[in-house]
């Protein structure tokens, strides 16, 4: 099975593997056995060409006529996209969006799974949320050290996203999910991803009041 | 003050509206007058002049030498993106995701009220998540005649993503925010937006396996 250890994907790449997934998924549960890039391609409106070059990365070549093989291609993009992989993760901020996210389930399937909570409100340190315990701040060096995490998610207020960015970095962190509408900066190496969600928001009401 | 019925953004420029707010939010709680393009290009590192243009498209000009008011450009910013107004919403798929987004309080302070619930598993049904109704996807049409909205959230597993979304449409929705990781294709026209959580963990996974 191939691994994705030494495969640096480009971001737009990336971004199409999981849509593929999701639409093998489909094709999977209904035992549908081959299934061509031109398929592919008319299901999800990405090009066919970009399809298998996408798919070329992964060392994946449909064969003529008959196209991908459904149950390879599902082992091979999960495994690719680290979906089958256990990765730890730590929440900052506790308040709404993260409980939330540490009691959405879904995430462990994808290969997330949040062992900690962070907060500085004293109603919050000590509590669970969906079996993931609350910590103080002050004691993150302590956790990472009895249960190490290499991902961040950032829930805090805005005001506090770089400070707790920083934070977290300092402590090991390798990797941050930023759900603030801030622009943390962080040194160059450690990987970051916004989940830019109040400018979906912004986008849908624009586009909303354009219509009607 | 400025109402965004009329003026459409580019895409770019609408996703960089919420930046700048919750940086302007920062500077308004440290009681901060004036800030120029160059502050917040400093701080967002976003271009000055890129700045400039974006607000220009809002009317906002900042003053020689002084900047924008602080408390004006947040005002504006906040009102223009439709964070100020009441936006309803439903949400198809009442599962960990669909329950923790109505969970989420966050939402509604940024105008976003989740006004109801639908799912098909009988246990889901006439029940509440964090006070909204979960009702089967059969009583769409009916609920929408007395409690209406305009935007679907999707959080029903990929297999019924595009099914689904032709219901909600058909019953009148008019913005799609799209949670599960298939691209649901809806006519021109319906808006859409896809917050793909799990591109951004395949983003994440594959780049922290490039660094270890």
């Amino acid at each position: 099975m191939i691994s994705n250890h030494h495969i640096i994907l480009p971001e737009p790449s990336l971004r199409r593997l999981p849509w593929y997934l999701a639409y093998i998924e489909i094709l999977k549960a209904q035992g549908v056995e081959f299934v061509s890039s031109t398929q592919i391609s008319r299901a999800l409106n990405v090009d066919a060409s970009q399809i298998a070059k996408d798919l070329s990365f992964l060392s994946l070549k449909g064969k003529t006529r008959i196209g991908y093989e459904v149950e390879a291609l599902y082992d091979t993009l999960s495994e690719f996209l680290g979906f089958r992989t256990s990765h730890k993760a730590f929440v900052f901020g506790a308040g709404s969006l993260g409980a939330a996210l540490m009691q959405d389930s879904g995430l462990s399937r994808y290969g997330l799974e949040i062992v900690a909570g962070f907060d500085v409100d004293p109603k919050k340190i000590g509590s669970t949320v969906a079996g993931v315990r609350i910590h103080h701040i002050d004691m993150l060096s302590e956790v990472m050290e009895s249960s190490p995490a290499s991902i961040g998610i950032l829930t805090v207020p805005v005001e506090y996203a770089q400070e707790t960015a920083d934070i977290a970095i300092g402590e090991g962190i390798k990797a941050l999910w930023n759900f603030t509408p801030y622009r943390v900066k962080v040194a160059e190496g450690v990987v970051m991803a916004n989940t830019s969600i109040y400018a979906h928001l912004a986008l849908i009401f624009n586009r909303l009041n354009a219509e009607s």
